[in-house]
């Protein structure tokens, strides 16, 4: 028999980050397709859509128009998962029945008034623009009494879910820590009080040394495929100075920001030819007046193409079930992925 | 302001059977959708299709001919993502970097020789064919000892990933167990050394009187849609017996759990008049040797099916950086469901 390779034998990988297993089966990525195919949306977008209800002075379902905005816009959802004026309340039955309000305020931000742009296509300096309001969103909900968590986030493409193509993201500010950043911050904390450092910071120094899943570094970040990455094109943006949140951030590190995020998403646009779609968010301390030393922020990127344009990998049967499972393996998608960075 | 109203504000609800939470927006279900359309497939198949590679009598990827079966046929998939052949190791670099290598075996389960008969479409006698197997399966798996968990499962449709029309279900059986179970079984240990009870026996109680959320009963199975469904149709199969796997199931209960599918997934085709997307799996104790007395078997089912046939729940953005998040409450897709129960 021969002895256990990464690159060749099915395995199990470990995510310090959220305590979670990927099955990774890299003997598979050969399998034939007959299924499901999603259209590429190669479309031509004109800059101005006089339908879309994200461009400059159209109107939106509640009847309010737009204004003539010039760089990035922010409103908030007409149709908001959560609401402010949420009355406070419980429901319980028997223990096992469990529910409490949750009180939050969802906002939508135009990335640019170009209909056609996305954040690959747009400069540099717009996309510091986008970084500069997500600092002061993070800032000014997060000093709001009742937010806890500010969760900011882009569905790209339509195969993500995103119900409009002008290019926006969302960011959902609530009363309590959802589950995903519930799960790192008690995985940082551990690590954090063990060994009395950033566990992101530790692992990013790893990766430097190993090299392999690195796709590049500026000054002040650096971008990588996670050893423990679940979508084929998984990737994740990590300062390097251990900083808990974007309020820490500083203009340098926003230019650096910026740049890492036009490098990145303009990799992906070239991995199959076509505008990649992802959902992105970033996870950082909640706001909860508290200093939380074990917070490293960064931000996961979350691609679902798998062998082309049209095929996309599926988390489905034995992923909702078990444990979430990849063919290619997370070295495979770095080496390509770092093939196509723009230096 | 109003009192808290389940049915009307924003809250999270309790799984306590995974430990987590999802976000509930009853007032969002009415926002307007310009996003992807799925094709629904309406498309009619051949009883037999010659180019099926699960089709009686034809040829597999690895050259192999099926035989000409007359009921279930199962066979190991030739594109496994676990292998049982693969060698014992582990990879482990400065404590942040860790894999372990995983044996396993893949199995198919054509469910009929009609290609063009999906569950709901099946005899109730042919579906406990289906069942049968489940269990033998489960045991003769379970036996090996390399094996310590069984996962069954379905994807139905290609809006779920299936690679297949021709009406099949798979089997991942492995070595270690994998994260969906763990999480269910350290719920349920914990409820059974506190209570003395099944967790889920003690919850269909709670429901049984509540009524709201229950679709159907037969004498050994309750169909309902849990308390903290994600999906908007998200529904559990539950035996009335607290038995800890498939194994343990006698003749009557192998009977009535076909019956039960039979009605659950029929109700489902008649939501949007389509042939009902989902993935479904059995949840039950691993075969690990022990009696694991908290465990109590079940089904999930998870269908994706949002607002019509073309339009699905995206699990994206928020629900993969958060927590998962629905519009529609658990106690209206119960009442649209129970309303087409055939009885
Ligand atoms: O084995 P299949 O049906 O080709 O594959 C399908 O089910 C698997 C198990 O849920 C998933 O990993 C695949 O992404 C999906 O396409
Ligand atoms: O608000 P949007 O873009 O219409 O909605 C999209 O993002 C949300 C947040 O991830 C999801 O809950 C929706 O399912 C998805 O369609």
């Amino acid at each position: 028999m021969s002895s256990f390779d990464l690159a060749e034998h099915p395995h199990r990988r470990y995510n310090p980050l959220s305590g979670e297993w990927v099955l990774v089966s890299p003997h598979r990525a050969k399998r034939p397709w007959q299924g499901q195919q999603e259209e590429a949306s190669r479309e031509q977008r004109p800059e101005y859509d006089p339908s879309c209800y994200l461009c400059p002075t159209n109107e939106r379902a509640n009847g309010e128009h737009n204004p003539a905005y010039k760089s990035t816009y922010i409103f908030e959802n007409d149709f908001g998962a959560l609401r402010a004026d949420t009355p406070t309340g419980s429901f319980a039955k028997g223990g096992l029945l469990r529910a409490e309000s949750e009180r939050g305020i969802c906002k939508v931000i135009c990335f640019s008034p170009r209909h056609d742009l996305t954040l690959p296509e747009m400069e540099v300096g717009d996309i510091r623009k986008v970084v500069d309001l997500w600092q002061q969103e993070y800032e000014e909900l997060g000093k709001l009494d009742f937010i806890k968590h500010v969760q900011i986030f882009e569905n790209k493409g339509s195969v993500m879910g995103s119900s409009n193509p002008h290019p926006h993201g969302q960011i959902w500010a609530q009363s309590t820590v959802p589950g995903g950043p519930a799960r790192e911050a008690a995985q940082q904390r551990e690590y954090y009080e063990r060994e009395g450092r950033s566990l992101l910071q530790d692992y990013l120094a790893v990766e430097q040394e190993e090299k392999e899943r690195i796709l590049f570094e500026n000054e002040h970040f650096a971008a990588l495929v996670p050893f423990w990455a679940v979508w084929p094109f998984e990737t994740m943006l990590i300062p390097k100075r251990h900083m808990q949140h974007i309020g820490q951030m500083g203009e340098e590190e926003k230019d650096a920001f910026a740049e890492a995020l036009k490098r990145l998403t303009g990799a992906y646009d070239q991995v199959f030819n076509v505008s990649f779609p992802y959902s992105s968010g970033i996870h950082q301390s909640p706001t909860d007046g508290q200093g939380h030393p074990e917070w490293h922020l960064h931000m996961h990127f979350y691609p679902p193409l798998l062998r082309s344009a049209s095929v996309k990998k599926f988390m489905v049967g034995y992923e909702m079930m078990g444990d979430p499972q990849r063919d290619i393996t997370p070295e495979t998608s770095a080496a390509r992925l770092r093939d196509l960075i723009l230096s």
